[in-house]
């Protein structure tokens, strides 16, 4: 994960690489899962072969104990 | 839609707008499988109420006539 500053808020963004679309995609919806169950969502950039992941906490305008554990709950699916 | 530039590229560009995030990912999934279907694969960023779809053909660096013809698949999908 890399900490981007963008419009001066901090967010952790990772890029995940997959063989195909429909593997990239797949993870999209399964981040959109957990995202959607947590009541945290973050920016999913779907292309073929890759995903980025951005985590930020908006009400706040950067970044949350929150990001860093949906970040690690990515992290999770990507491997799995 | 809009023909934006990128990178020198010209892509065709459109936000789509929902309610909640779930309704974002259902239609970024939905895009994504006619993007299948057809071999020809977009730009998804979903975000919360909000999926930027954006189009291009990689072989060409620009627009081609596929370009116009996901576009309007994509908005089929958007009205249904």
């Amino acid at each position: 994960w890399q900490v981007v500053e963008d419009d001066g808020e901090l967010h952790l963004q990772r890029i995940y690489r997959f063989r195909n679309f429909t593997n990239a995609l797949s993870f999209t919806l399964f981040v959109g899962a957990i995202a959607e169950e947590a009541g945290h969502h973050p920016v999913l950039l779907t292309e073929w072969g890759k995903v980025t992941v951005t985590w930020w906490t908006h009400a706040i305008g950067g970044l949350h104990q929150n990001d860093f554990i949906m970040a690690a709950k990515t992290d999770f699916i990507a491997l799995n």
